[in-house]
């Protein structure tokens, strides 16, 4: 017997942060659903797919304006997408819902009325508790960083599991956040400012993914909650919730070569768009294999597709050290990481035709990209 | 042995308007590719999907400014999508294209340097010829309207070929477009300013659809030539060809009813809006199947999902003459019509609940909707 009226435009920007934590393919039937409470403090939505839960919090009023007016208090599950379509079309300012004992739910809206069947609200599986203690406060901006330089790089085949999240490791004060699906890595560091426990989860890159998505304030800082099996991230009025994945994550430290044999110094953009243009045979011929191979001050890039032709590409190297050398990348890896590097001036690092090479930011050790080579020569 | 170089933005648009004509999934292999000839004149790209040809004429130069320079004359057939692939990431603001004898083609920019596989132009289908005589001429304006009037009713089955098509008739310089699904029907007329002979032809609705995407410049005007299996639409430098379908297209004019029991002036935005919001729930249903009754000065819809719920909308009716109606409709067809009636006045003219109905911009002859209603009552 839930009953109140609720501001429409803000109600639909909630209600679309929300739908971002439902499947439509949820095994449980009631997880299609949008989980609607109308406490005192405000309305509160929930929405989950079973790996990650959002909860967020309509307060009843927003810089002194009024969002919300609970007449009874009382909760509803209504079918998710399906209600946000109808919150979206209503013609008024405002939305009145109202529940009565069998879950039916009225919704009305200038001279347009829905009656939906509702579900139980007792049937929707609880929230996992996380405890507030002990947080990590990231700027949002940081944090979308972090993602964008790590999360491309898991892996989406569920061979190995913990290969599909990404390694969060906090040990003294720094945070190191790893990716691999065995053919690149990518590595983003963190020195954090406060004191806090060391760490060592997994978080699924699904729910970075989306997690990235629902962080649209820039500006603003989030709290990182860890729980044995779970990890809370706040933001605003916004809980997000996802598991942790299960396993040990391999030690990936080791992999990383010392003494380069080449090293070159090259304009991130004229190298991005050379291999972009490249891999456009690289992608016909099927295999995405592109051949690198450096001269004096400049490297040149090829790819063959015997039944469409050749690319040939030049770009001015800023710095070439070492020995000349040819080797055979798959595109996409390196447009990945070349996005990943975010600085103009990329150094790339070379240990010889058969190991894996390294890409950094300039003068910046906080960014690294790995990447196996094809063998082609 | 073609060689010409070419301003590169220019050749991108010019490049995207030939591939409107071509179907990745074309029968004959060749019309996977776009054909370039190089003439004194300028370069003449021509795609195909041997239902509708688009042939464009880039001239040498552009109020002034040069944009072609052709060393030597000749054609070469490229793989479409994938050539305009590469034109569009070149780095230079000019390409360069020289063909051998055995049709590779050297595609220069800059430090880039593709060397593509292309086809003997001989081998490519000629154009249908279309005589330049007797020409119907619009402004493209009007054409767009036309199309965005009549086109959504066409028949998508091809049980009925004809109905894929809009039927244009000239007649007595007046020219009356129709296009049915045998559930709907949509009709716009047409004064014809100059004197034309009178013409009966099926035009292909893909046909007309692609005709309006390359249709940009909504000032120009349009010339349109008719032969006996083939429509030639020529705007500023480009030429659209359609097959004609054949056979008889049914007499349509005897369908509308005169006399109406109950007729109705809504504002049509308003209607459309409350169509919108119950078809929600007619489209959950399964069947789109709305409900209309008329009361004293306004119209109640409403829709039913047994397992959803249910829907009521009240629309204020300008005018309501005549007998009080019950009726049913499908609310995909009657949004269609609603968007056709391009008039924030629409009147609807109903001859009883097992009748077709007919909507009608108020005070306007030149568009008629009639849709057939659904039993339900």
């Amino acid at each position: 017997m839930m009953e109140f009226s609720i501001q429409r435009d803000y109600f639909i920007t909630q209600l679309n942060d929300t739908l971002k934590a439902i499947s439509p393919r949820a095994t449980l039937p009631i997880l299609t659903g949008i989980k609607i409470e109308a406490t005192q403090a405000g309305i509160i939505l929930t929405g989950s797919d079973s790996e990650i839960s959002i909860e967020i919090t309509i307060p009843n009023q927003v810089e002194g304006e009024t969002i919300v007016t609970v007449n009874e208090l009382g909760s509803v599950v209504l079918p998710g997408r399906f209600f946000v379509d109808i919150i979206k079309k209503l013609p008024g300012k405002e939305v009145k819902l109202s529940t009565n004992e069998q879950f039916q739910t009225l919704i009305t809206s200038a001279h347009s009325e829905f009656n939906l069947s509702g579900l139980d609200p007792d049937q929707y599986p609880l929230l996992p508790q996380v405890s507030s203690d002990d947080a990590l406060q990231l700027p949002v901006k940081v944090l979308k960083n972090i993602i964008a330089q790590t999360n491309f790089a898991v892996s989406t085949s569920e061979t190995r599991p913990v290969l599909t999240g990404v390694n969060w490791l906090i040990q003294q004060n720094e945070l190191i956040c790893t990716a691999t699906d065995s053919h690149r890595l990518a590595v983003r560091k963190l020195k954090l400012e406060e004191e806090i426990e060391d760490k060592n989860v997994i978080i699924p890159g699904k729910a970075l993914a989306e997690l990235n998505k629902i962080m649209t304030d820039s500006d603003a800082y989030i709290d990182i909650f860890f729980a044995s099996n779970q990890v809370l991230f706040r933001v605003n009025h916004i809980n997000f919730i996802s598991r942790l994945l299960e396993g040990h994550y391999p030690d990936t430290s080791r992999l990383f070569p010392e003494n380069y044999e080449t090293k070159l110094g090259l304009d991130n953009s004229e190298f991005y768009h050379a291999i972009d243009r490249a891999s456009l045979l690289a992608r016909e011929g099927g295999n995405n294999v592109i051949k690198l191979s450096t001269g004096e001050d400049r490297v040149e890039l090829s790819s063959t597709s015997p039944e469409i032709g050749t690319v040939k590409e030049e770009v001015t190297a800023k710095d070439v050290e070492g020995n000349h050398l040819k080797i055979s990348f798959n595109s996409k890896y390196m447009m990945d990481a070349l996005k990943a590097i975010d600085n103009e001036n990329v150094e790339v690092e070379f240990f010889g035709t058969m190991k894996p090479f390294i890409l950094k930011p300039q003068n910046d050790d906080t960014v690294i990209q790995l990447i196996l080579p094809i063998r082609t020569y």
